[in-house]
């Protein structure tokens, strides 16, 4: 108890508005909270609380015995997992909207991990044109990625998040005690989140990292906290210079158009987005080696801070054609180039289409042959 | 050849970025027209044209082959009608967009009236969380409306335009000689918003309609060009004040809320969306002598201007407890209370939840009890 617990408050400035991170060990989920940090940011009477059959048992009926003492609370229970990210879960939130005839002064809060944040954000970008949410991302991957930047969204078929739009919070209280109930496997997918940041901006970062990961793993909320800030403040930075993504904010796909293809290529939920994100850092890593800009040792550096979080570093075996299509589709090609996000050195990445496509060819080809045989021909 | 033919450009100031109106009784689909008006609005080299069955056969041929001279061109073709504009279609669009692998760069063209384009809008401001399109509409109401102005969106079973975004077009082109094959019926349809233009705004334009509606329904293009004029005159003064419906842009909702409920009620497209405004504009017309603001004389001269386009002033037949709940989910509701557009004159326009709601049902009940008696118990 003498110990102070870790609190933090950011601001992210937007072009529609600006507004607070707030990122505490305390649970957010109480009286204090609610007063202090949550109902401030609800405009009218109407809420709609929308989580998942995971999370709800665990954080559902607190935050709603709260929310009702103050406003008129609606829920709806999504199932769990980025294969449901789709416009039959983005109906059901409508469909709940509708039902308890809900209009523009409501408030959508997600309570969740990142797909439900995005899958709220566009439910709130969309229901009637544009209305209010709040995030209270409950994954370490939403509190240091999905649920600052307003990037909302659902998957298509054949693409991740090829549907959404950019829409912006009202708030966002990122409560560290609810990683306590996290599984490890999902622990270590948003480190590798918290990885990228340090591996396309802060070198200084990958050596705090690589001191402090074990705490992290062991659950030191104050340790998880502090990293939590830090990426918060890289991406309220970068958010605040590129809103929609015309050009710095790209380099915060690092790993993610290699990793895209995991996912969609074995099917959403299969391959958790922060493992396919880090065997795709080690893919693009290695391209950034064959072009010269990054070592042997650094690559071996990069490889063993992913283990250091138990992440995969090898992705699963796929046709190198089959692979280049899947790339075809990302949201990052430009007039038919693709373009990716290289380090030219470790805390520095650029976004280009200035490589040899064979090398390209040759990475995916490596983790190609590397992988188990199943989907070979 | 001696009268020169009926031309004029506009721009619409908006948040994120001005762009034309080009009104011309020339016709729009020629190559003059596609080096001038089209092409330098089209950013990339990807084009997606989306229209319908009915105007497909009409215009789709001759724009697709001078756009294939610049540009990658595909084409969407969606089923016609109101009751169409729904998830099914605009996943139509998206489908489109991928089997193409066209990306951030692609221009979507809606090629159409007001359901192309609203639902086009829509698939552009959520394809990979937005990018450009253009209106060509080709019906009088998506010419004086729906073209211009950034609403976009589709129909909720249970609810219309209720799913949507606000996303402006790089430009607006509106050719009158695409009037000529548009069926007398929807060319009514479209006059009825030109009439709430009149009623809401200027009452001198209402005068000027009395006179020329005739010639307009004889298709004397210039006639109607001039009348598109200024219909996109007042929409543009109102969208540059006012672009996100907080405020003054609520007027041109105008007999909208009685109309929805037609329109819901009815089911998609059995009423044409402005045949539902002319009853719905003639119901709010009553509520506000009822309230005192118009004569009795006024608002018979609201109805004959309706007569005169052919337009129905009598609702069909609705249940008044159903009618009520029908609005109760109408985007105006604010904290639970219904408001409404009156007329605190003919061209003054009000917002206002301060009437006596025993009045808004003795206006329901009338034309209930007015319409054959199918859906009574």
């Amino acid at each position: 108890m003498a110990t102070p617990l870790f609190h933090a408050d950011l601001t992210v400035h937007t072009q529609s508005h600006d507004y607070p991170i707030v990122i505490t060990e305390k649970t957010a989920i109480d009286h204090e909270s609610m007063a202090s940090q949550i109902a401030p940011y609800i405009v009218g009477q109407q809420v709609l609380i929308v989580t998942n059959e995971t999370v709800a048992p665990l954080y559902l009926e607190a935050l709603q015995q709260l929310l009702e003492e103050q406003f008129t609370v609606k829920v709806c229970i999504l199932p769990d997992g980025e294969q449901y990210k789709n416009q039959t879960s983005i109906n059901q939130i409508y469909d709940a909207l509708m039902a308890a005839h809900f209009n523009r002064d409501v408030t959508l809060i997600a309570l969740g991990g990142g797909v439900v944040g995005d899958m709220t954000g566009f439910a709130a970008a969309s229901f009637m044109r544009g209305v209010n949410f709040i995030q209270i991302p409950t994954t370490l991957l939403s509190q240091v990625d999905s649920s600052v930047g307003g990037k909302t969204g659902i998957n298509h078929p054949q693409g991740k998040n090829m549907i959404g739009a950019f829409w912006q919070p009202q708030m966002v209280l990122a409560d560290m005690s609810t990683l306590k109930t996290l599984p490890a496997r999902e622990l270590s997918a948003g480190l590798a989140e918290v990885i990228k940041y340090a591996l396309i901006m802060d070198v200084d970062f990958l050596t705090w990292l690589e001191q402090n990961l074990p705490a992290m793993m062991a659950l030191d909320l104050a340790v998880l906290g502090e990293a939590v800030k830090r990426c918060c403040e890289y991406k309220a930075n970068i958010v605040a210079q590129d809103e929609r993504e015309s050009g710095v904010r790209a380099l915060l796909n690092f790993g993610h158009t290699f990793g895209h293809v995991i996912e969609t290529h074995e099917g959403y939920g299969n391959w958790l987005h922060g493992e396919a994100v880090a065997a795709g850092m080690v893919q693009a890593a290695e391209l950034s080696q064959k072009i010269g800009w990054l070592t042997c040792n650094e690559v071996a550096r990069v490889k063993r801070v992913l283990s250091l979080a138990n992440l995969p570093i090898n992705p699963p075996p796929i046709e190198v054609q089959t692979a280049l299509g899947l790339m075809g589709h990302d949201k990052k090609v430009k007039q038919g180039q693709i373009r990716l996000i290289l380090l030219k050195s470790l805390g520095k990445a650029v976004l280009t289409s200035d490589f040899d496509a064979q090398l390209l060819t040759e990475v995916l080809a490596k983790h190609h042959s590397q992988g188990t045989t199943e989907s070979i021909l």
